[in-house]
């Protein structure tokens, strides 16, 4: 049976609002009998929302009330001195004093970022914490970080991103052996800037990992690795690229559909058959980036997540607190860090 | 009519041999009947090739000797020691010593890159060339720069690319006034690492430029710019990232005709209308990237170049031949430069 937990949403800082906070967290609940949320954000406003919840799910829905919300627009430096009263923070602060034990959220990513340091704090060793994704596309799917927490990383930082992914994969993805690459230009060791050939020497000196080399950008999804590392900036275009690919592919077809319309009722009779294939390639599918490095889990939404997509996010949540990661990567830490 | 012009192919340094060179050239000279190529190689190998082309072909085509070829991992240090007899050079010095207009190569990229700068050389005030594609999988093309010449560039050099990525839309694809943009991983001006941020005011203080901010990976194909620039590292994995996905889209529709065999028909009977959208994302069509700032026309195909492909990349190199691109980038240098 799965262990009890509680989980910590920030309803009020994604762009679609609470309303799709709430039915995600309905939807969970639904499924997911032992977990309970606390919803954070304005009181009237999710009290409000929380009328429209079967009754059956209210025992397992809490309210933390927050007076302010963290816009898209608003700096890392001034959330962290003014924002410490938002639904952000409030939610954040839920983890820390363990009253949850792991939060969501869909707001502003540098805000999350200093937030999550500032009042969850760092496990010690870790110097910022990655951004990490669960890519299931295809039939390989990988762990991907850092998506945008450090736009420029050192060695060392791509050399710590590569243990505590290897450990997320373990426990999160259940792989046994994780194999670790480094996402580069070229698969040569002389290829690539000096940062990624030193994180390439330090993984390689770890006898505990499984160091496979570099991979590519055409490679990512044809199974070279189960663990990507690259720095922050990098990772963040890698992957929107990619999901504009797909946006791409989508608009094509449906362009193709309406240009030759007795296509159009094939499509429709065929769905069933080419629905399962298309929703795998959805980016809203892989909502639910994780903050690894954290004392703490922490979710980071897509700012535009729906229902179904924050829904993702609130499972990735509950997998991580329930597979232990901060405390296992902690335990692993003194012996693989440098 | 057509300008008469002369390319030198290098038939030696590409992944699929000499063969692919020698038919893509004779596809290329039926179609262009202002174009003669010098094929350089290996002289036997090359003559027993030729005699497979048309006759009415053979005036326009010329040999030229080279005794060796630069491998793929050839060190770029070791080969502008050891390797100015290889193919890649002789071709080289013919377009330095204007037998020839332009070149086309499918080696090394970093060969390439070093052995351009050595013998072509850098028009004045440019610091390094930059790889440059023109992107046209979708209905809204861009010219996406640098693609791998440079894994880390200045502030000062991205806005180079830009100024020089800007006179190529407007040479040679036919662009008024081409929207020139950075690539990055928010669209607000705060977002960023430090030498984006630099580009970005280098390149809105020009007012001659039409400058429209950042775009993000996502947005590539959706027709916010015509000009995209960012470092080499980050534009070598995002084109490779957008050719692994379209890969692997390829990949589950050929899985899903496999599993659902009562539509491998129905796919068959719709080829002819699926075909068209379906060539427009064909990584092959995309082949042919340009070094962009020397003093001279050099366009690198794929290793891995196919007859379609390296076809693709001779028209590019004539294209830009007959547009005078580095002669009308050194013209406006003087005044776009700081």
């Amino acid at each position: 049976m799965a262990e009890n937990i509680t989980l910590a949403l920030d309803a009020m800082s994604g762009d679609l609002g609470a309303k799709v906070v709430v039915e995600a967290a309905s939807k969970v609940l639904k499924k997911d009998k032992a977990l309970s949320v606390i919803l954070v954000g304005n009181q009237n406003q999710l009290g409000a929302l929380l009328l429209s919840l079967p009754s059956s799910l209210r025992d397992r829905v809490a309210l933390a009330h927050a007076d302010s919300v963290v816009s898209m627009s608003d700096k890392p430096a001034v959330v962290l001195r003014r924002k410490q009263d938002s639904s952000m923070s409030v939610a954040l602060k839920l983890v820390r004093d363990r009253a949850a034990h792991g939060c969501v959220s869909a707001g502003n990513t540098g805000a999350l970022m200093v937030l999550s340091r500032s009042i969850v704090r760092m496990l010690p060793g870790i110097e910022r914490p990655a951004i990490c994704k669960y890519i299931d596309a295809s039939h390989h799917p990988f762990l991907f970080l850092d998506l945008g927490a450090n736009l420029v990383c050192s060695g060392e930082q791509l050399y710590q991103y590569g243990v505590m992914g290897g450990l997320m994969a373990k426990l999160a993805m259940d792989v046994c052996e994780p194999r670790i690459a480094l996402l580069n230009v070229g698969s040569e060791d002389i290829k690539g800037p000096e940062q990624v050939k030193l994180a390439a020497t330090m993984l390689s000196d770890n006898k505990d990992l499984s160091y496979v080399g570099y991979v590519e950008g055409h490679e990512l999804f044809f199974g070279k690795a189960d663990v990507v590392v690259c720095d922050g900036f990098v990772g963040n275009i890698a992957l929107k690229t990619a999901e504009g690919v797909l946006q791409l592919v989508r608009y094509k077809v449906d362009d193709f559909l309406h240009q030759h319309r007795f296509l159009k009722f094939l499509a429709y009779v065929l769905k069933p058959w080419v629905q399962p294939m298309l929703s795998r390639l959805n980016p809203e599918s892989l909502n639910g980036a994780s903050l690894l490095g954290l004392n703490g889990v922490v979710v980071k939404s897509h700012g535009a997540a729906g229902v179904f997509a924050f829904r993702k996010a609130i499972e990735q949540a509950a997998l991580e607190v329930r597979a232990g990661v901060p405390q296992k990567i902690n335990e692993h830490l003194d012996q693989w860090l440098i």
